[in-house]
């Protein structure tokens, strides 16, 4: 089976755990908030995604040998309650008004309390906000659920909680330097890849590691796929912050917003090394400027490719992939079908254009 | 040792524990945002609470004969860390401003960015809003950290994850049922109970079901501490409630803010009951008004009283202790000491006057 072929079956497979998994938590109530709640935890999530996460953790076990492909799946599907978790929460902080071609969380919530009270703006935006921070503390809570009723022995449990609670820890520490970064002109490149190893890198690779430790793989299989992850997902996340700025908005993402929210990406960081005084200040004002019209927009999308940064970002995301891959090769256990897996994933990983 | 001198020597035993475990915390960062929030974090719970949690875990444990007092003393803060996670984001949810006589966490944090901009006031906000929204979630995943690095056997560490968790849930639901229930007029006394017991009972009985399972206990024994927790803790709540609108504010208690918040305690629910028309309608408009007057809060107060809903709050809070205490006594397998003292808790939940 070809990358794609296996990346396309195994989202709907997922895609139909999900729905399974949701269906019962949606049950639990009938009537009152909790049941909007939930069957719009439903919703968003059933929006869509690429399924990476749950991807890299059943390939990792499958990869190592593991042979219950059933309870990989079942389990596959925590890290990408976590992901959605911690994407309601983001919208909130980041002030993203959407997700996925739709409204984000807390707009949904806002839009629902406008049919109680929509003349008191402070409270419909609170209500909403409320909202997404509780929803997505149940959407983090869940993944543990998945967890806590797999058919595994406890030891494995423990090491698997263990690994979930620590990584939502680290995406939250990530989240923390990148709001920090907000207001900084100075970041150095080496804190760019310490903030997305934390905010992307450890969730990405916490999948890999769940589906090692289903396995019940060695100290030896983990450091591999430690060190092919740490690299690929620092080269994922440079391609999406080119694709947020480069991209286009046919897969409901804003091209515009990352540079109005003034998002140090390593195209940024890189820009403001290059770009000469003039140039400079003109960047400066408009990046984070809310109000930045398109065409000042497209003159710092010209400034990032003319100064070098964007060939810079690409070049740097293809050395990783490289850098990951060879990391694989070293390891003598992994399945042939598990090593061309990894090899085209990563491959994916800075290819994809959505 | 009498109740109060054992609350008072275990209230000193868990800040120790915290403190401890809270130093290893601030110390993975040197620098950056997270040494700052990570510093905060053990300032805001170091700021004191009662503990009270913690204490009904510890005794649990002992109540059933359990001997390894290090393992329950290092477990009993991991509710003492959700129960802090969970302030952190009521507090921003209830726009409160302050939490134990100082400010509270986003306040905390806005000030901190005012010193990076303080003309940009949603900037302000929303930067202080973010920081404590991504704490709450990391004072949540250190409560999983003292579980995982407990030492006892997988099979225990499994079950005190699940409850740990899926109380964590709980807690959300209910903050979602009292959000919602902050426009209506009409909560029917059942409801607040069903709210009540996720909130705040669903915690304190996790502590006590927490307590059972580390020593290991049987299914009978974990339901008579849930039979004497659910009303229990209900009483506690609603003695919560009689001093946030009768008490003094001595304790960093503000007793106007669940007035003007609208917070729809059971004294607000029986009064709504209670009241005709004209005190009903004087009533409706001033619970929840953000600008209402001090004597207009009075008058509120007085309405309470005279109508009978303060009388009815507290009776139906001391009835439900009795029946707590009732459920205790029909458990053969409770050592002498234990039943002691959970009857003196029980006492204190609803005779405290902070």
């Amino acid at each position: 089976m070809s990358f794609l072929e296996r990346f396309q079956k195994y989202k709907q497979v997922i895609d139909k755990e999900l729905e399974l998994f949701l269906a019962s938590a949606v049950k639990r109530y009938k009537q009152s908030i909790n049941a909007d709640v939930y069957q719009e935890i439903r919703d968003y999530v059933m929006r869509g995604g690429k399924r990476l996460r749950a991807l890299a953790l059943f390939m990792a076990y499958k990869a190592l040998g593991g042979q219950n492909q059933d309870v990989a799946r079942q389990l596959s599907i925590c890290v990408e309650l976590l992901h959605n978790s911690t994407l309601v929460h983001d919208d909130i902080i980041d002030r993203d008004d959407k997700r996925r071609n739709a409204p984000a969380f807390h707009i949904k919530f806002q839009e629902f309390y406008k049919q109680i009270d929509d003349q008191n703006e402070v409270k419909v935006r609170r209500f909403g906000e409320s909202v997404a921070i509780l929803a997505g503390n149940i959407l983090y809570e869940l993944g543990l659920e998945v967890i806590y009723h797999l058919q595994t022995p406890d030891e494995v449990k423990s090491k698997l909680m263990e690994i979930y609670a620590s990584t939502y820890r680290k995406v939250n520490e990530g989240q923390l330097l990148d709001l920090a970064f907000e207001d900084r002109f100075d970041i150095a490149e080496k804190e760019y890849y310490e903030m997305v190893q934390l905010k992307t890198g450890a969730l990405f690779e916490a999948s890999l590691l769940l589906g090692v430790t289903l396995a019940q793989g060695s100290e030896e299989q983990l450091d591999t796929f430690v060190s092919f992850g740490i690299p690929a997902f620092t080269a994922f996340q440079i391609q999406d912050d080119v694709l947020g700025t480069f991209g286009t908005d046919k897969w409901g993402k804003n091209i515009e917003s990352d540079l109005r929210e003034g998002k140090r990406t390593l195209l940024v960081i890189k820009t403001l090394e290059k770009l000469g005084d003039a140039d400079r200040e003109f960047f400066i004002s408009t990046i984070g400027n809310a109000n930045a019209t398109s065409e000042e927009l497209e003159r710092v999308r010209n400034l990032m490719k003319n100064c070098g940064a964007l060939g810079y970002a690409t070049a740097t995301a293809k050395e990783l992939i490289t850098r990951a891959k060879q990391q694989l090769t070293i390891e003598p256990s992994l399945k042939k079908e598990g090593l061309e897996f990894f090899e085209a994933f990563a491959d994916f990983l800075i290819s994809r254009t959505y």
